[in-house]
């Protein structure tokens, strides 16, 4: 047995199968891939990485495992789900998730082609667990699938902890001791027992308040657009092979940057923190439905469209839209007199989170600061943004930090 | 200048009026009335006092108005109101208020004939102070009133996190530094600044979530109902003054409860923690309107009628109506794109927040574990409850702890 | 299984007959005993109770004893002694043992004739255990006493974390986890495992830092000897029986000393925060070694002596002598390659505390603000003091907190 | 103002100088420097950098000046130095300080020549602040230096406790707040007001405990030893000027040694944690004088000796050598009965302590697993080790995590 000494959940006992999987290049790889990548350039000290969140969520698995009554080999299969699900993360994790998506067809929770070989399928083998079996764990297949990715995962439950902890950000500080204590398998579904409505809400409120501060701050999006951007750029430049790139770590892809001509202006704005400003800051209700409908490549040519109007550089401009808002913790279950039900059912609060989510959803249009104000004139022509819409254009300052507006 | 320990905000450094008006007999009392009264049978650790709470209150109300730039005498009072703001609280605080209430007419902030005598006034008057332009602001009056008593008041912003951090339970645990920052005076009334929507919103549901899990919880809540019935009776069985049982603090009440005949009962239950179980527990959809506008003395009869319908004695019945929930956060103000607005006009949550507080309410009968089933059986027709309404009756055995079901 | 929330180890699962145990009177009577007595007079947030701690030393030892495999009948005893530990403290614990001592002959942790009786005794006796094996647990006989009452027992980790947690004093935060999981019997001996020795000096240093700081604060120590005055007189001036006061709470106590006459005074300046001030406050070097052996009768005489020659009342001079420095953590065990050693032949820091705790002794003369300096200067010659004897004297004002000198 | 939300000391405002300093590219570099270097393969969420930890130092300094009474031009140079102090440290900070300052003689509290051109000159002369002015307080000249770089510098302050906070570890969690309010300046010495001789000593007692427990654990020495040499075999290797080396990032330096054939090999173990384990772990009476007072060529020749005696390759023999303990705090000075003495005068903890050092002090033989043994066995030869030196040798396999032996 292995105890590791953690800053969010103390001490970790990490035995068996895990134990094996900790010391594999895919597993140690993880201790160079921060786990909210350019939200650093917000809260300095959120420097966590997957390596220890995938230590807490496999601590968590185990906890709950215990309280479920859940032991052998099936145990063993969702223990190393936990410490494996985060292997399939490119460099900056979600930050470049949909440039290798595009190259490679892959999410970062598709990781079948990653558990087959090498040394953690040697490792799976010798714990005679099914490679397979792990992934499909890992993507939330099946029953126990639902406690590594699910409404009710303890993915959810470590990462708003753990992020609450680095970033300073309270809200995220959820009781996820009780979430553990009180999950229950009804007819196949993970759900949380009699008498905790109020923890379900919990849970989707944390989401709710960490959305707009932390994961969502409109400087992280700038500075997650411009690595993005950079990161396709790298692509078309260079050989580089997006299987590849899939598998480096943080350092790979910042020097990869910096050393290569096409993208080392990006790479030194992000080093030096010169990000791009906000040209357009608008609300879903000031823009178009064909937009929201765009696919990368129609994306890409209204960034053209709206760098020729402007006069500017094509790399001056960055179109950021987001997708639709989600949120999967309203659809978790909950025991409500004996009968399972849907906390959207149970509970008033979901109908406001998912109305909020919207009111907050923004499109931005991002740019170096000194074309900035011309470059937002030009794009609510080209994209036909409704120019009355609230908050099309934000003239304010770059921000450097935390006490800044994100509604 | 005096440096106090605090285990939530650290150190305290207690000056001018303040200093002098914390060794004063009405300040030090504090220290001896619980801050949460009964929730330490449901929350162990619960047992932090009025004492330390005023402190982090005069220390928040002291950063605030050094953000907000107010000096000198202004500043002094507020200070002097946030050092004194409970102590009119009576023993057990809010648990017996509104028996002193009936008795003597004073809400706990109704403090204006507890300030202008004694070494309380003496101290007031040495450092310029008129005691009626102090108890003023303790009631919530005038501009700077609403830092001391309001929506966005540096109680509330004291209580969240250090309730929190006593009873283990994590809702309360807001940004209140940001708060404390982000305060602003806009045409007399106190807002928060730009961007702080979701701030304001974190206040509303750190309250949304301690309501349920701490401060209504309903063994609290029992034990509320029979501490108060107790101090009733002690008021007509002995000649106490209700004026000096207001000044009393926690032990002298106790020991009053215990040493009086017509009390020990109440008292000793209370001491064993053998307290009453829940014979009703009805939803607001099931109980008549009328139930809801009883005064005392109807409830009192009420209770008679029930206690001679189950042939139980009058004290083995204790029937608990609270009021329409209330939500005064909801009302608290920001700026959005440079207009002061309230937070209900901004916020979808709100309105959800003030059907999910009806949601929760609840009506309590309460009795002894031996008759709890025939009192409920009865109250149900005495009261005209609606039999087939929601958990109008509550079969689960008397529970000890925190994770009992709330909903 | 009840479990219960705690803000020093989260959530506290309570099974067994120690379920069965929490609901006995005397285990809820802890709810009133507060674990640090006097010590809220400087830090105001020290109300924690006897009843959470032993809460906290009941899961300490719980877990220890999974790590050390016990289990069975063996183990629940450990667990009954657990959460019964501290069921023979007097009101204020140790502020008062020493009065109840000499009354009754007890120490707190002498509880063979309370668990032989009542609740407690139908409780062990429905869980087939002898309640005499469990006070000798309690009074840490054999081998699996060491667990409850010694160098390394789970009582210390738990009041350490606890009282930093509760004071805001961060010296007491040791890894007590680490120090659960490194717990061996080794020929019958507590030890600590392979490589712990400075686990081991952690747990002494904690205590060494937390002591002049917390515990033996010299306001605390002022108020702790009136507390213990009064309670004398109040024996001597009632017909109190001290096998019952023994039994009493903090709140019994605290109202019958303000309902007495010879005992109002003390009362009123504990209640008031009105203390003593160190008339003396001498090293150990500035005393002479007779006044070490004195006993209660002898040093009562004293103070009358210093009284008549400073011309005060009697009840104007506290006399407070300490015993010689004990340090019980220096004596725990480690294994060191291979072999069982004392702390003591291993850590060069042992001798180093147990010189600076005889540097940080002193005698205490206390006395009414008025008089201090006259009873200070008589105290001298009645005493037979070394009047050059370092800090004799302490001019200085009383104090109101913790930033006070205590060297 | 900027106000930027840290984890361990909440909002930390930044203003005048230091808001502008804040966006030069030598403070924006120090957010990709890990504070700990290879202390992340033994505490994995130790990943916080120098740039937090500089924001904290210059909070610290900020507070401290405040509490001092230091305004004007005077306390922004000190703010100026805070927020810089830390740009003279290259990549992985101490971990490769000592291959830096061989090749440019620069130890990164030697910051003259980065201070005096580009951005943070320019800011600098903005301010009329001199910048040689504020490279010395960073090198600890002065009065006001010894708050930046001495015994009682808010540098150490914040590291103890963000080390404690990000690693887990509870022994770095000191009163800093008490620390930066009791600060004096007496006849120009930086010292500790009266009455705080303990908080001397629990500077001291942290960092004593940290030591071993954290910043010489064996495992973070090893990785670090291999770093080192790795680097050195860097500039060997390419025409890297070493000047430049030590202004690159973590990732400039990890990517290179990845991507030079030379340094690949010891790149790969770092990354995938396959490191060298003990072959040798010598207590001080082991070894012979003469090897503690090697130079560098030197020790890079036995290495080279006991390669070849092991008939291994010269790259897997590594030999660290740490030099004589030292114990800066233990020169802090204390006021006590109102002379200022220096703290190993006062306290007897002192001499114990820096025995302790002398005692935990080894020298490490490190080699890969396979060639330990018979690396171990011709080192005790080559190096004329006492063969009966207690843990001359060390048979343990290589441990993975925190709860490993350290004495």
């Amino acid at each position: 047995m292995t105890t590791i000494k953690d800053s969010v959940h103390d001490h970790i006992a990490v035995e068996g199968v895990a134990e094996a999987l900790l010391d594999t290049p895919p597993v140690q790889r993880l201790r160079r891939i921060a786990q909210l990548g350019t939200v650093t350039l917000v809260y300095p000290s959120a420097n966590h990485t997957r390596f220890e969140h995938s230590l807490g969520v496999y601590h968590l698995a185990d906890e709950a495992l215990g309280h479920l009554g859940i032991e052998g080999q099936k145990a063993e299969r969702v223990r190393a789900a936990a410490l494996l699900h985060d292997v399939g993360h490119s460099p900056y994790s979600h930050n470049v998730e949909a440039v290798i998506y595009r190259e490679t067809g892959k999410y970062h929770d598709d990781v079948h082609d990653l558990l087959d070989r090498g040394e953690v399928a040697r490792v799976l083998a010798d714990h005679d667990l099914d490679h397979d079996a792990v992934a499909d764990l890992v993507a939330g297949d099946g029953e126990l699938g639902q406690l590594v990715s699910g409404e009710l995962d303890v993915d959810r439950m470590d990462y708003l902890v753990r992020d609450a902890h680095h970033t300073g950000v309270p809200y995220g500080t959820i009781d996820h001791e009780r979430l553990i204590r009180e999950l229950r398998f009804v007819d196949g579904d993970l759900v949380l027992d009699e008498g905790n409505v109020q923890t379900a809400e919990s849970l989707l409120l944390a989401r709710a308040l960490m959305n707009p501060t932390v994961y969502r701050h409109h400087v992280a999006r700038i500075a997650k657009t411009m690595l993005r951007r950079g990161t396709e750029r790298l692509l078309e430049a260079t050989d580089t092979d997006p299987a590849e790139l899939r598998r480096w770590d943080d350092s790979d892809l910042l020097v990869s940057l910096r050393r290569t001509d096409a993208t080392a202006g990006y790479a030194h704005r992000l080093t030096e923190r010169r990000l791009y400003k906000r040209a357009i800051w608008a609300e879903m209700t000031a823009v178009p439905d064909e937009l929201l409908a765009m696919d990368h490549a129609e994306i890409r040519e209204e960034e053209r469209a709206i760098a020729d109007a402007a006069n500017v550089d094509a790399d001056a401009v960055l179109l950021d839209v987001p997708g639709e808002p989600s949120m999967p913790e309203s659809s978790s279950r909950v025991v409500v007199n004996g009968e399972v039900r849907g906390l959207g059912e149970q509970s008033t609060l979901v109908t406001a989170l998912r109305a909020a989510q919207r009111d907050q959803w923004r499109l931005g249009v991002y740019a170096p600061e000194a074309v900035a104000d011309r470059v937002g004139e030009r794009a609510i022509r080209v994209l036909g943004l409704e120019p009355d819409g609230a908050m099309v254009r934000d003239a304010r300052p770059g921000v450097h930090a935390t006490l800044d507006e994100f509604n």
